[in-house]
């Protein structure tokens, strides 16, 4: 094989297809890159058999052949190489020597042969959403998946479509994060539960451009994402997701209108306070036009005041604070909703025209003691 | 005490004495930062027993007081605290209590008395030099301090004064860097090490200006560096500093002329293939007009061509790529002069003007195994 393209190209497919590479695997085979020339394009690909990425790039073929590069040693050489025209060849024995300008490295490939390609996924009925609305409906929501592999259905996130509406849901037992995307289409209706990996990874890789399309496809086991010269292939979690709507009362006791940036940079300066592992809730306070919100720790206290607009009954609540902060950090919006029932029911935060649901569960906290 | 200065002055003098807090002591008031407004200004302190950082931060004092705080928790309060006025109060039984809009933190500080203050240093003749240089020369020198306590001289560097010349010297037993500056005034001869922890600290909280002075007093156990509203008093190590001069003969066989860019990059490339702990040296091959870099490791080969001026013979020598990087990374110079003997003598990196001079020592290489 022997192929030139820019180094820009390399590099940037390297990055593309290097978030499907293992980080821990006992398959050697799996810990490369495949750059695949046996046609007309050159293809660089990358498969950890949960999640495969293969993206074309701009380049001249010489000679066609195909063979699988170690990923952490080429992507090395590539970032390093000088700002010009890479030519990679390789012999029949795997031999590789990848040149630019004067510098020459010698590295020992593996066969194609050995290589697990994604798999083929038929495409049917395709979804289309811009890359922006991709990027911040994972960003928006990715924090609530579960951080452990207990419940394989919580590492994942539901992708649920009806009609026009795309409704993106992830828990982890304490907290649900909610997105509703208006598309443009209407589509048949689709529940999938997409791993919460293969997502980080693609949010990753999107450009993240409002004007460009990701085109998704769907089947019983795989979901495909498509955009640019990129293409992303992952399998689907299996099982059938939580049922949230029950838990989805719109009844409310409380309600109040806060600024989203005082409240959050109060309970993180309240978090401070606070050392990881114990578990120190944030007591908010609500009474007419004022939260306080209050943290006693072993480390000291503190507290804060905020103006706010209420309606409804007083209620004093307190939860973690790190769920709250996590929901406040990924809202854009200026003034956020929450709404309350009592100290031992969900509370909701939501904005006016419905496009975010976060339920964070309270916690219990001793009157007395605060 | 009670005392009242804005959250931006805080921040900055708790930055700048934070420096001298010990990262792991058995003795608690060692991790405090003192603030003494028992006077007419406001000072923050801390002391680490080797290192002492004072700092007079503007703001108004309205009840004269001393009291030793936390500096993790301090620190970590002040940074999140809002951009406006902040209060700190206290009361007989050390209860602090920090405010700022409508934010307030109680945590419980610790008397001043139990604070090891720093030691009082006559100051005598004092040496000027502007921030930026002195900056400059701890930034290339610092790295070739020993990384060890096995030889407590060598993790500082020498400050070596006679008449108007100042020379920095730091050295690991594999490598001597070497900076000459020529100062304005003259001065007293005088030879101290400076711990290198002392130099790293320094040079994070001088503001580096090259209009602004720092007026450095030297007596027989000590160091003081003042600049702006800070003192920073270190101990000096004590011993005899190695004798350098005789390994500094300027007779070479080789002398070759580089581009530093473009050696750097080559060496910083060739590295990728070597991991930690595995010594590969890299093999530079000289040749009329020509430098082959090589390296060979058990990931794969690189070799690469620079263009050079030669004079004198051709030789072939190894190098721990590293000691290369390191002092190729603080020369702001574009082009490089390297002297050589043979492949078991010293390598030189000079400038044209004597600025600097950074040895290396070659390693052995099996010519045949390359």
């Amino acid at each position: 094989m022997k192929l030139i393209c820019s180094k820009a190209n390399l590099l940037k497919g390297v990055n593309i297809v290097s978030k499907a590479v293992p980080t821990r695997t006992t398959m050697a085979i799996l810990e490369c890159i495949l750059i695949d020339a046996s046609a007309n394009e050159i293809k660089l690909m990358a498969n950890d058999m949960e999640l495969g990425i293969e993206t074309i790039i701009d380049g001249t073929i010489e000679e066609r052949g195909i063979i699988a590069l170690d990923a952490k040693i080429f992507s090395e050489i590539v970032r390093k190489l000088p700002d010009n025209d890479v030519t990679i060849e390789t012999d029949a024995s795997f031999k590789t020597v990848i040149s630019c300008e004067k510098a020459k490295f010698n590295i020992i490939g593996k066969s194609g042969d050995d290589f697990s390609y994604i798999p083929y996924v038929e495409r049917n009925e395709s979804i289309v959403l811009s890359q922006f609305t991709l990027k911040e409906v994972i960003r928006q929501t990715i924090f609530s998946i579960a951080d452990n592999d207990n419940n394989k259905l919580m590492t994942g996130e539901l992708f649920e479509i009806e009609e026009n509406k795309l409704r993106v849901v992830s828990l982890d037992g304490h907290r649900i994060s909610i997105r509703y995307i208006e598309m443009k289409n209407h589509y048949d209706s689709k529940k999938v539960v997409v791993p919460g990996k293969t997502l980080q990874e693609i949010s990753k890789i999107i450009p993240g451009s409002a004007d460009e399309d990701v085109v998704i496809y769907i089947t019983n086991n795989h979901i495909v994402f498509e955009f640019e010269n990129t293409t992303v292939v992952s399998r689907l979690i299996e099982g059938e997701y939580f049922k949230i709507d029950q838990m989805l009362s719109s009844d409310y006791d409380t309600k109040v209108r806060i600024n989203k940036r005082e409240l959050l940079d109060c309970i993180d300066r309240a978090t401070l306070l606070v050392k990881e592992g114990d578990k120190k809730p944030i007591i908010m306070n609500i009474t007419d036009g004022n939260m306080e919100l209050r943290i006693n720790s072993f480390i000291g206290s503190m507290n804060e005041d905020i103006d706010i607009d209420k309606d409804g009954k007083d209620i004093m609540i307190g939860f973690n604070p790190k769920f709250f902060i996590d929901a406040l950090r990924v809202i854009d919006e200026e003034e956020v909703n929450l709404y309350m029932v009592n100290p031992k029911a969900p509370c909701f935060i939501k904005d006016d025209e419905g496009k975010f649901i976060y339920l964070i569960l309270p916690v219990n906290f001793n009157t007395a003691a605060n």
